[in-house]
């Protein structure tokens, strides 16, 4: 039977279908760290709608699960695809089919790199706000689906705010329209919200009407600072926003995460203090702002500089970007993705002291301190050459202590990141059993074979 | 048996369920103009969480019909019920259960209207930015359930823009929390935006926490514009959202609006043009960037005065307040309310013009310019007294002609005030038929039995 369906699949989809060994090892894994233990039936690397339809009307047929796929870049392992599996990247559907400036919009294949669409909006004055770190490498995509956020996004919004309207194709082949092409409307359920951060579970997304923005006027003031400790650095963040400023960026590093920066990039941050607080302010009131920023930082024991200079400002935010690069070149990271409201940053990063201590390990954190969403990072012992990387027990367990503190401050298991495989067991625990049940059903009206994505999120 | 439920239902509930025949009638409509042929059977005054589960508890075994109403402000029939239903009311659950100037949220019960909820924060600092021009008498759980839109929506987002959580009772009595206290969270299905906008047939919004925003700092300006034709001020609001100013407010309104507003308020608009443009802009910019607005007014043909003087914006505002009450003055009427990406408005007045050509009636219309919603009204005869108001069969085909034409510019048939009873036979024409009998599914998911706001929407 498998046979039958890949002699169909070749038929209609040609040179689109591959089963050569490189292709299926790399759809093994994705960037949580996380491998399958065995390799997808075959890649499909479909080029049109047309593609991506045969393709699930042959897995429906034949009932075979499907993986959708954008660059691989997930941190949930919610691209990941096993023995089995057809797995369809739409990476090579990556037009913009159409740029309105005068309605802010813009249409475009799910496989446009976010990147490489901001580059082409520049010069019209636009852009795109949804900016996750990954942006260079990372698909418009697979930013719906997971419903990416960012470092913009306390002021400008996660992705979810920055769509108005898709084009899926379901389970069993056929093509939905959702949402419009003007910025408001309320005709039926929201379907395109659905959609939006459903992780491949609902349908393959093919196209995107995406809302942009004009370019912020004004220049943008960056501010360093470093404090005693990380609790008066997130107190600081937590009266940065209380005081109603809102600024573009506010990321929070603390003592292990700047440790891991000097090493990598030759540096002596942490003699400055054991925690940083990088804060970015833009628009026409920037600088007023920024003098607000600075003046709340110092009363509450920090030491900073503002720079309306952009060179100064990029080598303030390379300080941010260095993080990930830094953790990985210690081994092998399990990135967590905690939120909890602001107010609770302090107390947060209390409990994760906590969990460092009875676990004798070490969590460098660093926060989107703007919306309370916190990465802290477990670095896991090198495997053996050869063997799997995987995630100790003891490691999970210490982060099911995160989970659990996030949560009980009011927050949630993942902020940006999504629950692919990594996340599904802690799931329950967040919806409760209700809720989980009920978001199983939904599941099963838009793929009622369950061939999409299976094993994912629920 | 319908006796039998009754019993149950007074049993349960006491005081709060009343069958005066007053309390029914007003049930059986809202402000739509439609009447329902029947009234129901009881009315609920939830007062509770408990008292609504307890209806729908009942109501789900007696498979009786339940029929969500906040205000009763709606003008899509939404909360309208005819025989054999209860109508259960969340009007009087009116507290703020919780109000965290740290976090920018507020936990509060459906039932507390709009301004008054805004009123109770303007002394910390904050507000509910969405601003249905029914603020001060509809609900905060009806804004919901609606997606409401207001004037200040195109800067400051819909209603579902400033929705952290809700807690939702479903058609079997069943307690779920959605969302959660966080600003990002990307855990399952977004649950909650699916019941933004659902008017009341997926459950029964009981709590919701609410995104707060610090008011605005810096002088509000005001801009009056009046130019000689409704095409060229629907150009200039085109061109002002196209050269990337985002006014707080941008208020078209036609020629036949202006005489309905002069003939009620005692002024001579009329003589100043055929159409008039109201702009405000807040911020610390708001100066500078009205400045902008008014070259791009009279580079346009337009004639205009800007003002920062608090009074005489008011005084600007009120004109398009008394619109509505203007149109009421002269009989009954059928509010409009289509939506197109903002560059169509022109074109979308052009087929306005046609329309009333047609079918030899006026079309007061204003718009919500910034965001392209349209709101057409159409005026009704006065039906025999003691007769119900009734849309005639001719104004509905015109009705139709102006969907149709939305839909052709890539809008929707509502952009704001939903679908209801009013608009279930064109829903098909915009979602297709795939879409609609998926939303059907989903429906039955939440509501196996049917029983909620039966007849509604779809
Ligand atoms: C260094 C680094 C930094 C990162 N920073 C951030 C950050 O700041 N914020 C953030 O949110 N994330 C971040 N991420 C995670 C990741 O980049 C995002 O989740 C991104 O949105 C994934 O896009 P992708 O194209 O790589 O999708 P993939 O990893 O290929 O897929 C992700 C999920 O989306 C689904 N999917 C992909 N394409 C489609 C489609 N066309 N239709 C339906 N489903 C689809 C997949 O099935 C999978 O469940 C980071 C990752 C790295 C490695
Ligand atoms: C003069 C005037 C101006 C208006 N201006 C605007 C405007 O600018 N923008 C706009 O969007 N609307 C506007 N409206 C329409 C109306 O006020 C909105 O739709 C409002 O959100 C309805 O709130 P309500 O409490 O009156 O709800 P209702 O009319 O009682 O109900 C509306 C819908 O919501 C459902 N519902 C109500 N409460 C609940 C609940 N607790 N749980 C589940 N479902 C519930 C009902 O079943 C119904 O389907 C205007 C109306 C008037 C009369």
């Amino acid at each position: 039977m498998t046979d039958a369906a890949l002699t169909r699949l070749r038929d209609a989809l040609g040179p689109a279908i591959s089963m050569e060994p490189s292709a299926l090892e790399s759809a093994r894994t994705d960037k949580s760290g996380h491998v399958s233990a065995t390799a997808p039936l075959a890649v499909v690397t479909a080029r049109s709608v047309e593609d991506v339809q045969a393709t699930l009307r042959i897995a429906d047929e034949f009932r075979m699960p499907v993986v959708p796929r954008g660059a691989g870049t997930g941190l949930a392992g919610g691209a990941i695809a096993e023995a089995g599996e057809i797995v369809l990247s739409t990476l090579a559907m990556n037009r913009v089919l159409e740029l309105s400036p005068a309605d802010e919009l813009a249409v475009v294949e799910p496989g446009i790199l976010n990147g490489d669409f901001n580059d082409s909006l520049r010069e019209h004055g636009l852009w795109f706000a949804p900016d996750p770190a990954s942006r260079a490498i990372s698909t418009i995509g697979g930013n719906i689906a997971t419903n990416a956020g960012g470092l913009l996004c306390a002021k400008y919004g996660v992705t979810r705010e920055a769509i108005l309207g898709l084009k899926v194709v379901l389970a069993d082949g056929r093509l939905l329209e959702l949402g419009h092409r003007s910025v408001k409307g309320v005709s039926g359920l929201d379907l395109t919200a659905l959609m939006i951060g459903s992780e491949g579970t609902l349908g393959v997304i093919v196209e995107a009407t995406l809302r942009l923005r004009q370019l912020p006027r004004g220049t943008v003031a960056t501010i360093g600072a470093y404090f005693p400790d990380v609790r008066s650095a997130a107190t600081a963040s937590a009266a940065i926003t209380a005081a109603g400023l809102a600024p573009a960026v506010m990321e929070l590093l603390d003592a292990a995460s700047l440790h891991a920066i000097d090493a990598y990039l030759g540096l002596d941050l942490s003699s400055r203090g054991t925690a940083c607080l990088l804060v970015q302010t833009d628009g026409v009131a920037s600088a007023a702002e920024a003098d607000e920023v600075l003046a709340i930082i110092r009363s509450l024991g920090g030491e900073a500089e503002s720079s309306t200079d952009a060179v100064e400002g990029e080598r303030l935010l390379a300080i941010r970007r260095a993080f990930h690069p830094a953790l990985e070149a210690q081994g092998t990271v399990l990135i967590e993705d905690v939120a909890v409201p602001r107010s609770m940053l302090p107390e947060m990063f209390r409990r994760i002291g906590a969990i460092e201590e009875k676990y004798g390990i070490a969590i460098p954190t660093v926060a989107h301190a703007g919306d309370g969403n916190l990465h802290p990072n477990f670095l896991i012992e090198e495997s053996a050459p050869g063997e799997l990387p995987q995630v100790p027990e003891r490691i999970w367990e210490a982060a099911g202590d995160l989970f659990a503190a996030a949560l009980e401050l009011g927050g949630t298991l993942t902020g940006e990141h999504g629950v692919g495989i990594l996340k599904r067991r802690w799931l329950g625990k967040e919806l409760g059993q209700d809720q989980l049940a009920l978001q199983r059903e939904i599941k099963r009206v838009f793929d009622p074979r369950g061939i999409l994505n299976p094993g994912k999120v629920f």
